[in-house]
């Protein structure tokens, strides 16, 4: 289970089903049906932002809904009724509600695969590549990226000494990771191949931290290709758009 | 990254793309295409019997080859070639490879999405469900359970002490993650609703560490609709196949 805070949440107010607005008229009655926009609970934090940029590249409208998870308003009973880990980020879009950053990516890339940027690939066998370069990303980048975060950003906020064995540990596999990307970036524009995806994707809000206020910058730059690729991917619109929430 | 051992591998022998026989007769020529079969690398091993328990639900014919870990076989160049971090699993399905369990079963379940019990639900909307408990058993309950793995099974193979801190923190953690568990099985049959998918699936081989040889059985019969799935998913014939393997 990840080591997030508990706490309390904002009150999530779910979004009814369908709201329907009625206008009476002298002549008829028209119902006139409101246009529904995802509503993502916990916009600040870097896994929400995952959501954040999928959503501005597909086109979908989207509204925010803060939790401070330094307050503990994660832990609030009406939070926990959305999402009994805790965790944010976790998307209402009527009455369907869905939560891990990395399963409502793949919930919109799938569901609005025409619109907006294709990030799945064009066949099955490309999707697969897709498929397991997010696993990687999950399984390799983000726990060592998201120790550093914690324990550089945040144990201060949260009230915990920072651990400088496990920053250093995390920093050496991360740099044995980002080697095993060098390489593959020598070979192909973006991780699943040469087309940007939500392999990429996944990983801008954690990288944004490690090259911003984290100042591991060379981590980057010190490898041509990755650098490259993140010039490209962080450069995107609707990351600058999203970066700044 | 995953704390595995490192080591070298059984020399891995690609499939080419199309194996062709070529038979000559008096009157013509005819080119038979042998069958291909997909090649499971590391087949031993609980995040390998992930996928074949998955190939077997598909009626997918396998073939293995064994790689042992204990010896470092997964660290010899040839299956660095295959799979960079040097984990297991890997496929080969004729000139396609793909890694990562969790995107390799993903990438059978669509392609052969109508063979054998469909494993992704019947809408966007249910498979949306299978992601979300699919990234719950990758960030939520497989963190814990492969640290008890690794610890209580294999340290003394590996030649490191158990730690036993991490062993309790991790215990502790799981019982909270399959509280969470119990409260949702008790309100559908299977974790992403009333049907079997991959995120049940997913979690088949580490459980069945925990239930067999780590002696944690308690902590599934303590909880009576965790208990009652734990009995339906293992009891599958699927399972019972590969867990002998």
């Amino acid at each position: 289970m990840r080591t997030k805070p508990g706490f309390e949440s904002t009150p999530p107010h779910p979004i009814p089903s369908h709201y329907t607005q009625l206008n009476f008229t002298a002549s008829d009655v028209e119902i006139k049906e409101t246009k529904m926009v995802v509503k993502v609970y916990g916009p600040h934090y870097a896994s929400t932002k995952r959501v954040l940029v999928c959503l501005a590249e597909k086109g979908i409208e989207f509204e925010t809904s803060p939790v401070d998870l330094i307050k503990g308003e994660n832990r609030n009973p009406e939070f926990l009724e959305l999402q009994p880990f805790g965790s944010v980020p976790v998307i209402q879009d009527g009455d369907y509600t869905l939560y891990e950053s990395r399963a409502i990516i793949r919930y919109y890339a799938e569901k609005h695969k025409s619109q907006g940027t294709d990030l799945l690939g064009e066949s099955i066998e490309e999707r697969g590549l897709v498929e397991q370069w997010l696993e990687v990303e999950a399984q390799n980048y983000h726990p060592q990226i998201y120790n550093l975060t914690l324990h550089i950003l945040f144990a201060s906020a949260l009230g915990f000494p920072p651990d400088e064995k496990l920053i250093k540990e995390s920093e050496e596999k991360l740099a044995k990771v980002l080697d095993i990307y060098e390489e593959r970036l020598s070979r192909s524009k973006y991780l699943a191949g040469d087309f940007f995806s939500l392999a990429d994707l996944s990983h801008l809000p954690f990288t944004q931290y490690l090259v911003g206020p984290m100042k591991k910058e060379f981590m980057i730059r010190s490898r041509k290709h990755v650098s490259a690729w993140w010039d490209d991917i962080s450069s995107r619109p609707s990351w600058k758009k999203v970066s700044l929430l």
